[in-house]
């Protein structure tokens, strides 16, 4: 299990005798679609150095992957509006744990000032306690947003559970088409530890980031590859939220047109 | 002129015999509704000492109140989308002159990761050239609502020209209201240092905040004083964008309904 040994490897050596402060993970890698285990790396760390902090990158993961911070015992996760959400772009959404925020420096050692969370913390408690409190204008339509996306996710009825659930599902369908009536190669090793929102697939023989555009013009937007070594090999296509629970077809019909797309029609 | 007396103290003093690296002046303080004598003060630091950057708080000025950057020779604005603008809340627009840019410090002495305008410059600049570029997934949806809401200004006759015009004869007929026919007291001293966007107040004796939410059930928002010391004698009522160039009658029914209120009916 290579993400637990890497947990293993980072929860053990520390720094100067001391444990490390902090382990950092990402959660899926949006390059590769790459998903770690999380739960076996918090299990780890919990079990080899239970003071180390365990911070989530969750901006592709959050809402649609499987996160659970106080089973799991992740202490800060950072995400954004824009993906399962299925919020507009503009939010940061940061969550963090008693331990998190009782390592949290004092307010004038933090360097900054809209994102000094010692600033934000009393207005999110007065939000809390229904009592008006302001710090900075709030984007207020972006917020009014995020509420209906929440509600959207929590609105199925077994709440998160099944809006895991169909992402999970919605990939095992995809993936089949994609590796068995496709023909394509995924980039990650096996479905098994790719991403439920997000899938790399490398083009075929022959073909390149020219059937980007031509995706395009049918109606889909597709992702070039980003990894550094071999963003030129494949390409990547979004399935979160919107399109995996209220119109899943959206997923089939864009594989439909991809295939005719690599077949030159 | 005690604006401009205050800049060039402030343009001359300097410290340990160098002149300021900066001046820092709020355009229009949102408590107060006073509006700097901005143009006058710039004169002051272009003549007294050339060097000193004049740094701009124009949240609640830009775009409605005269502001000209190159011909006054402000070096660096810093508003939000949510006031004159029109735009919902949620973008922080900043205006650097040349001379600011150059005085930024380098980029790993920004302590700063998203709000470091070193890692942003490469970005806009990409922009400028119509290249694709990424740093942070912008607030598109905000950024699409700042493009229309700058057309809009723009599509006056003589464009900025004739929207700054519409915010002062709409102050001066309103404050006309206000002094004359209702016989309220401003919180200025006079009309002239008001801004042209937003007017205070003062509450007519025997009456206080409790006419705010009174005036919340007729439909319309008034805000409370801010200022510490002066906060509970008055309140403040903004009059910018939409209401002063679409719908002007807003600000004329909100004034009869405030009548109406502050006579118990």
């Amino acid at each position: 299990v290579p993400h637990r040994g890497c947990a293993y490897g980072c929860a053990r050596v520390g720094r100067n005798g001391k444990p490390f402060e902090a382990i950092t993970v990402t959660h899926v890698d949006t390059s590769t679609a790459v998903l770690a285990d999380l739960k076996a790396m918090c299990d780890v760390v919990k079990a080899v150095s239970p003071d180390t902090l365990v911070i989530v990158d969750a901006v592709c993961s959050a809402a649609g992957e499987e996160l659970r911070m106080d089973e799991w015992g992740v202490d800060f996760v950072l995400t954004g509006s824009q993906k399962a959400f299925g919020v507009p772009p503009g939010l940061s959404i940061m969550c963090a744990s008693q331990k998190a925020m009782s390592r949290l420096l004092p307010k004038d050692k933090i360097k900054n000032y809209f994102c000094n969370m010692q600033l934000w913390l009393p207005i999110m408690e007065a939000y809390e306690a229904r009592k008006p409190s302001y710090f900075a204008t709030p984007a207020c339509n972006l917020i009014g947003a995020l509420r209906v996306g929440l509600e959207q996710m929590q609105d199925h009825p077994n709440g998160m559970d099944d809006y895991f659930r169909l992402h999970r599902e919605n990939k095992t369908k995809l993936h089949k088409i994609i590796q068995g009536e496709m023909g394509l190669e995924l980039l990650t090793e096996s479905s098994e530890i790719a991403s439920n929102l997000l899938t790399c697939m490398k083009y075929p023989a022959g073909k390149g980031p020219e059937i980007l555009p031509i995706m395009k013009k049918k109606g889909w937007i597709l992702a070039a590859g980003l990894h550094p070594e071999v963003g030129g090999t494949y390409f990547r296509m979004g399935h979160m939220g919107y399109s995996v629970t209220t119109k899943p077809e959206y997923c089939t019909d864009l594989l439909k047109d991809l295939k005719d797309t690599l077949e030159g029609k």
